[in-house]
């Protein structure tokens, strides 16, 4: 490949102005995994800081460059940025109404959608975040039982409440953790031992459906796992809470518990609920919705109105396309696309975890530096990944996306290979 | 009074219909403080249960029964359902962009604002949920100061985080609250001996600006009370938190604690910070503001844009209206019709807390039940009012608005005076 081909990186000179603004009246500028603080933008430079506009599978920066967004939004881009059935349908209900002193009534149409769409669900219960469920589902769960231990497997994340965050974290104390047990991923004997160790003790076990964590390899579930889990929750009467709010409607509009051939008690949705619209969900069992009507949780916006009537825009038009089918042929595609490119230059790319969530990481170099490099190419051409997090497909990437994404991949491995003689 | 003259008060068939659909596929049918289990609806059969449009000062129930809303969405509806120049600014920003990968940067001039704004701000964060920022207020003293332990209030609400709930609550664990002590409001020396008690252990003492808690008359600091306290916090290390969730921009717009003459090292806003569109935020001392930034604090939604956009109109127009001198001269001169018009039966109708977000009891019965009666009379004629909770005032309510209302009372106190000849 001859220097003349080569796409000239993107400069960010307008981001990196309103990141020094941002810096002065906001802790850390950006906070969370949206910023440069946190390890999933690596190496910070390459990346990108403030968005200008959005639309389909694409996002503008200030500096006006152009990235096909393989992030969507940490997930909430679900059907496309900006899809006009959704935003036709919430801009429909603000022009009745929103926030009022008693609900609207579609509040009761969504749960009932979520309740035909959902296999575990018998009733479905909303707030805001991702962790107003996750935070629901272990009240539930200790509530339902009277005992007190969560069951995590390591590599989790469920939220930034203090009971779900790690005892090293600043400002967390060794009672908000006090009850947590943990468990490594896919090892049904280790979780059995456990189990009978703390016997009558254990309220929940809380999981992803698969495990999608930071910096490794993305693994499903063993042949026989879920059902082994499953199995264990019943005979020791604990209560088993499926965090979907990452994987939630990508894997299986019914749940990923229903992708994975089981059924949850409780279910956590959140991100994919209403194309970015902000509403959570935990869903699950009649037996235990008694139990959460006992609790005492509320929030002030939990009943907005506009992101219902989004969230059933949103699922029909999921329903409508078969989004799940779409987004496995479409991650299949482009991870198909993405190793090949790798290969032809003599490297091996890894993508793990499912299509519609794939993870990638760049295995010729144990350090994860060749792959930040790689991703760093990418991004500066307007191929927009992170280094260390799974990725989201939304249903407007097209097969044409993928094909400018593989090219623009390929020109960054060739970059890549060149820096790296040692490579061979 | 003659019979000819009484209202018809209200059915609510639809709302009936509606709840017991909402009854299948939800906890409760509906949660929290707008449904009918918890205490604020009382008697429940005097209450609609949904909405079907929202205007102004205004909503419509599903039977189409209209209402003046003293209630406000529970704080959020502070200019007035639907306002104009706040929902132009969210649709104008929703044909841009609203959660995207990357933030925009409508972010950066929303905590521009606030910091320009609140006189206690130099910076700001945000989430979705008041009870995210008391959260993070409370992480971020313990942070700071390396102890466990949070001072409340008797009568304390902040969110439903199992830190603020109570140990008899389900799901709560002693573990959860092993670190909170509680103070009698407006009580120095109360305060001074437990400090004393506990000394280089309290991390963070959290406090609505006022108590203004359920089923019992408001109260405002006593003369030099926070003055007292502000000293106490210094004098002993303790992060002084004020929750302004509920009272933040009614009050004063540089935030309740300029409004009460001292200043907090973090305040957390979230009800009437962008007319009902979905975002809080935690605003505090440049000190602290390094301390928020090591923390792991993260969520979905937290950066969407729209709610930024909707919150920079809001506060601009609270700003061009001076909506607190406004709420004050309204909820003035509401109270003072509506103790007028008790008078007027030899009623003795006591208001509480400031005119703005004023709290109801009539005082010739000490069970409260003679005032559940008025105030259920006050709903089924087109008035709606809670027993047990503080209103709120909007800047769309008019005279004319407020005349009704009194006539109104008027007319319900008659209604309860007549059905009960003991009280002469």
């Amino acid at each position: 490949m001859t220097a003349t081909t080569v796409t000239p990186p993107y400069t960010y000179t307008k981001s990196r102005e309103a990141f020094d603004r941002a810096f002065r009246v906001i802790p850390s500028g950006i906070y969370g995994h949206q910023g440069p603080s946190e390890g999933c933008y690596i190496p910070q430079t390459a990346f990108p800081l403030f968005s200008s506009r959005a639309q389909g599978t694409r996002f503008w920066d200030l500096d006006d460059n152009e990235y096909i967004d393989y992030m969507c939004g940490y997930g909430p881009n679900v059907l496309g940025y900006r899809d006009p059935d959704v935003d036709a349908a919430a801009q429909a209900q603000a022009k009745i109404e929103d926030v009022v002193t008693i609900p609207s009534a579609v509040m009761v149409d969504f749960a009932e959608l979520l309740v035909d769409t959902v296999a575990s669900a018998d009733w479905a219960f909303f707030a805001k975040n991702g962790g107003d469920t996750t935070t629901l589902a272990v009240l539930t769960a200790r509530a339902a039982t009277r005992r007190k231990k969560i069951v995590f497997f390591d590599g989790f994340y469920h939220g930034v409440a203090p009971w779900t965050q790690k005892l090293d974290y600043p400002g967390i104390l060794e009672e908000d953790v006090a009850h947590n047990l943990y468990a490594p991923w896919n090892d049904l004997a280790a979780l059995e031992r456990l189990f009978s160790e703390h016997r009558g003790q254990i309220a929940g076990l809380i999981a992803q459906p698969y495990m999608h964590g930071n910096f490794v390899d993305n693994q499903l579930p063993a042949e026989g796992y879920w059902a082994g889990v499953r199995k264990l929750c019943d005979d020791h009467g604990v209560v088993l809470i499926v965090d979907d709010v990452r994987a939630g409607f990508r894997l299986d509009l019914a749940g990923s518990d229903h992708y994975f051939g089981f059924e949850a008690d409780l279910i956590c949705f959140c991100k994919a609920l209403a194309n970015g619209y902000n509403v959570s969900a935990l869903c699950g069992k009649e037996s235990l919705k008694d139990v959460v009507s006992s609790l005492s949780y509320t929030g002030s916006y939990w009943m907005s109105a506009v992101p219902f009537a989004a969230g059933i825009a949103s699922i029909t038009k999921l329903k409508q396309l078969d989004g799940p089918a779409l987004f496995e042929r479409l991650g299949t595609e482009l991870t198909t696309g993405l190793v090949s490119a790798a290969s032809d230059h003599g490297l091996h790319l890894v993508a793990s975890g499912a299509p519609a969530l794939f993870y990638l990481r760049l295995a010729d170099d144990d350090s994860l530096m060749l792959h930040q490099e790689w991703v760093a190419e990418c991004v500066q051409r307007g191929v927009f990944l992170t280094s260390h997090h799974n990725h989201f497909i939304n249903a407007s990437l097209t097969s044409a996306d993928i094909a400018r994404t593989v090219e623009v991949a390929h020109e960054a491995f060739g970059i890549v290979k060149a820096r790296h003689p040692e490579l061979g």
